[in-house]
């Protein structure tokens, strides 16, 4: 059993640290399935990172690049037949080969197809649901609040991540606030789902899906930061995101990370 | 009626500099059927313009989005099957539900099956259609002069924004000349259909077609003049031009715009 | 008969420049069947040398457009009806016109699917076969050696450009090996679907194809440096070589080019 130390702010941050260790000595394969907007973005993220992204939906091959990668992305930001049915097949060769996975059910607030297929891949097993404000809302029928998170993640039997001004993170047990990130990371397509893409690279290293979640969004976010001081607007802001995820180091991580 | 002095080219860049406050102000939804080379910088765009942008082409549910959403855009840029049955449901909705949209029918002079549903679309109300001087001709069978832009505007019942060395804005009885812009907004792919999705923005927050067109392409062509000072090429150029758009005040955009 | 001297270092670092020189001139029209997570950053890289990219895939123009195109890239990135439904009508029209072509069979080491559909195009004669060290090792039954390139290619008559720590480019006859690029370009997604689309533009203006490919990737790798001296990470760097290539000129070239 894990020492009540572990589920400090303090083990958060040296979780982040080791994490961004081992990601860079370990090269995890992540396999996104995700929207056309973000696919670009998410993939050099990744590479940042020392992560080998593949995109492939085609239903011939996915299973192979599934059962051959560390971590799976589900992101729904783009809802058509092509990505469902190679969610399909994604899904069933993640839980055959205990490759853990994330899903990110980007709009389910808009649209009542996504949410419902949302709630099939949520009786699923996924790993991780990360999500903003207004998803959860749609599909826990319940206001975000920490309470309604860790009642949602137990019930589920997942970690939640959900984002905002401030990140929270439940599982059915832990709850924990990172405050780290920038106004600018709004104002940049995709980076919440790149931010899920980490997630899944995250659990690729991190058996500890909890810790695993929260170390990444700390990484984001303190990434985040950093590329705001060079930044002159959005457009700077997400070219200096990628590079200050590239240079990142432990002792800056722990030193901005903002856990409660 | 309005009076001669909205016409004037004082006029239109403040008209100019109000909707941009406008769409800070109140952050519409633009909804996009657009080119995959393109999502991802458009959304960018109309994010550093305070919008909401969204891209779904899922036939499912792009009928809710665009119900929805304050102002539509039609892109012909990737011509697949998908995106022209996601056209037919979102411009139905469009017309019942009075959201104006924009079409920008690209590459309709090298394609003919493009041309056939450009012309198509067009029949069906279009409040803008956003073009280049090959694609007009394509669609007008006629040279792109300025007393040719007014007819056929007015003979469609619409406003034409033209790009080029120049801009032209035309609806049936005004006509306006915007000298803004870079040459090396040539050299980014996308720029123009980001055009586009910001002159659907326009039309969101300011009701005369003509003027909301004339004043997206003054704030392109007037962040395009300040990127253009702060970049070494096309790379650092289109990451300028989102700052740009995103530090843009009226008082710049009237002392730049040039308009006759 | 070509002389001994063209096949020299020396000489392939001048038909760089050359290339160079002619694509500004002439602005050659690339179509370019490329994967979803590259289009634009490779339309952002032709338009960066002068040329004209178009990447529709739609069947009932794709042909057109190939017919009216100055060279065709097929990249198996993305492995989807759509695209190879698209890729034969290209190819096919390819053939007939004498349109030069490139195939980069992306990730066919890890996709037997792909992997198959690329001997098949193999077998219709691209000019050039672009791929990475593990890729040629699945196709050619074979560890990439420069005799087993040499062989190879003579064998399916057609260059081999493979792209790595150092670049090898061979005909059946000739081999060479190109030692510039850096370090970041593995960490920019598509960097080398960008590169073959780069090969297929100077397919467009040099017809002798292990020049040309040669002259493509000497170009490529020396851009790399230039822009990796200007970057503090890969997203920086993915902007700087695009100005790179913009600002690239004959003396830098044939000064940087590392050509054995």
């Amino acid at each position: 059993m894990r020492s009540p130390d572990e589920f400090s702010p303090r083990a958060l941050a040296s979780a982040a640290a080791d994490i961004l260790q081992q990601l860079r000595a370990r090269g995890p394969r992540v396999h996104c399935i995700t929207n056309a907007v973000a696919q670009n973005f998410t993939a050099n993220v990744l590479l940042a990172l020392g992560c080998v992204p593949s995109m492939t939906l085609s239903a011939g091959e996915i299973g192979d690049f599934v059962a051959h990668s560390d971590a799976l992305l589900v992101n729904l930001g783009t809802f058509d037949r092509e990505r469902r049915e190679a969610t399909e097949i994604a899904v069933d060769t993640a839980r055959r080969g205990k490759v853990p996975w994330v899903l990110d059910p980007v709009f389910v607030d808009r649209s009542a197809p996504r949410a419902g297929f949302a709630r099939v891949l949520i009786g699923r097993g996924p790993h991780v649901l990360r999500l903003n404000r207004a998803e959860f809302s749609a599909l826990a029928d319940s206001a975000a609040t920490p309470d309604a998170l860790v009642a949602y993640a137990g019930d589920k039997n997942l970690t939640v991540g959900l984002s905002g001004e401030t990140d929270w993170v439940a599982d059915g047990e832990r709850f924990a606030t990172i405050a780290n990130g920038h106004a600018l990371m709004a104002k940049v397509t995709a980076m919440g789902c790149a931010g899920s893409a980490l997630v899944a690279a995250a659990l690729a290293v991190e058996p500890d899906t909890w810790s695993a979640t929260a170390a990444a969004l700390i990484i984001v976010g303190v990434a985040g930061e950093v590329a705001a001081a060079r930044a002159a607007g959005p457009g700077s802001f997400a070219v200096a995101i990628v590079d200050a995820l590239y240079n990142l180091d432990g002792p800056t991580l722990i030193a901005h990370a903002k856990v409660t």
